[in-house]
């Protein structure tokens, strides 16, 4: 179960990578790098940090699912553009998932819950950064005022103090997945904004 | 002693990472990330040399420090910017006392002397190199011809000579971060820089 | 034999490196910071996921030669710039071995077929990928539509297969270096071209 939803996760992240490949004009290979280091790259970040061998480095699914969808961007793009506000709430739910797993195997990993949630937003978040960084572009989630970050940070602290409370297993993982989903979800709908710095003005 | 040295370090490189932040108009998920990357980053990128786990995602104070830097930031970026030449200074002791801290965990780990420098420098400089590719710049480090990477290399240099001369301890750790730091004042007082390669000119 | 291939290698990565740095008017720090990055990055990006010390923080050879590289360039890159076609032929040398060494290390450490082709390819091209980021562009590897990381791949691949047969040793991972070398030049001989998504047009 869970693992079906790590790898939708992984497919919905990586057609976001992709299609950023076809909007800057990049070839195949540019396309299947950004699928790939959307999709894994949090995850990556992740086990390097706990000292792990990074998973993607162990499942074949983890190396198929993301060139499964270069493939499909590559050759149907108009189409999954069309589909993006589904894609868009897909990713809402990958990034649900990964913060509560990210923060999951942190927890169990041993760090405390305080930096097992700095794990889980990374889990989450990491591999949306890399993508915007290997584009040539800052990061979206350092300047567009989504509430991207936060709803992550949020289902990482719910999952941490399940944790602590000894409430494990995948119902937990669920509910923590869930919570940031509704909050990103939530966010999207009601034009929640980050605020900038007092006296900053927004660009443009 | 150090402990209190290194968090000032870490707080005046958040300071910076954050300044950075409201300068390319990000929200303020942009600026706590930019100040925690700067401020830890070089730290993290050591020890995953070293292969254990970033002592970042072990401290309290390492999470903390950064957020604390960000808020300060947020809402009184015009009255930090005013203090910035008490900032620079601040900048050119974290960069001493990070090279020194950085050689010593590397000789400590077994590596040679040789590689401690190198790895005492990347420890230094590493924080801010990563602050400049998330906001979509070339490092500074990389072309502004101020002696930055090498006072630091300097200070690891002499920390990795007093290492194998058996003088251990905080006393040798601080002597290698105030040379280094006094390199660094020296360079920015009298206008040292670092050459271009034969026959090419500075831009603009 | 294979050790003076592969200094030949980092020491090729790390020309084009320094003249990358050249190119961007960078000072002899930014150029030795790139033509260590391009040697040497692939290489770390590999041990970090195989999760052991970095090669790089234990060869001598592994820090002089990109130093040497730097002040060759320093003083002589417009004749480094004439032999460029020599340089070239030389990357794919370095290509081809970086991705077999790559591949070889990962199946001894215990990824299979699959995930050590991934890490070959990685080791390969990783060192490019840094360097363009470092220096400010969006990485050439995707989207200029040169086959280099498919070569590796494939070398990559029979490196795999050979491994996987029992037939290891360093005629077996020189094999594979010269198919992956021999396909880059072949690709750039022929110009073959790596393709857009379907109804993207080449920019320009």
């Amino acid at each position: 179960m869970t693992q079906v939803l790590d790898l939708v996760g992984i497919f919905v992240f990586a057609l976001s990578g992709a299609l950023v490949g076809v909007r800057r004009r990049l070839d195949v290979v540019g396309m299947a790098v950004l699928a790939s280091v959307t999709a894994l790259g949090g995850g990556i970040l992740r086990d390097l940090i706990l000292n792990v061998r990074p998973a993607a480095f162990f499942s074949v699914g983890y190396v198929v699912v993301p060139l499964a969808a270069t493939v499909i961007v590559f050759f149907w793009h108009p189409h999954v553009q069309r589909v993006m506000p589904v894609v868009n709430v897909f990713d809402a739910a990958g990034l649900g998932l990964f913060c509560a797993v990210g923060t999951e195997k942190a927890l169990v990993a041993g760090l405390s819950p305080l930096h097992s949630v700095l794990l889980g937003v990374t889990t989450a978040v990491g591999g949306g950064v890399l993508r915007d960084m290997l584009s040539g572009q800052i990061p979206v989630l350092l300047y567009d005022r989504q509430f991207y970050a936060v709803p992550a940070m949020l289902g990482s602290a719910v999952m941490a103090v399940l944790y602590v409370l000894d409430l494990h297993g995948w119902t937990a993982t669920l509910a923590a997945a869930v919570l940031a989903f509704g909050l990103r979800i939530a966010a999207v709908r009601f034009r929640l904004r980050a605020p900038l710095a007092r006296g900053v003005t927004a660009p443009d």
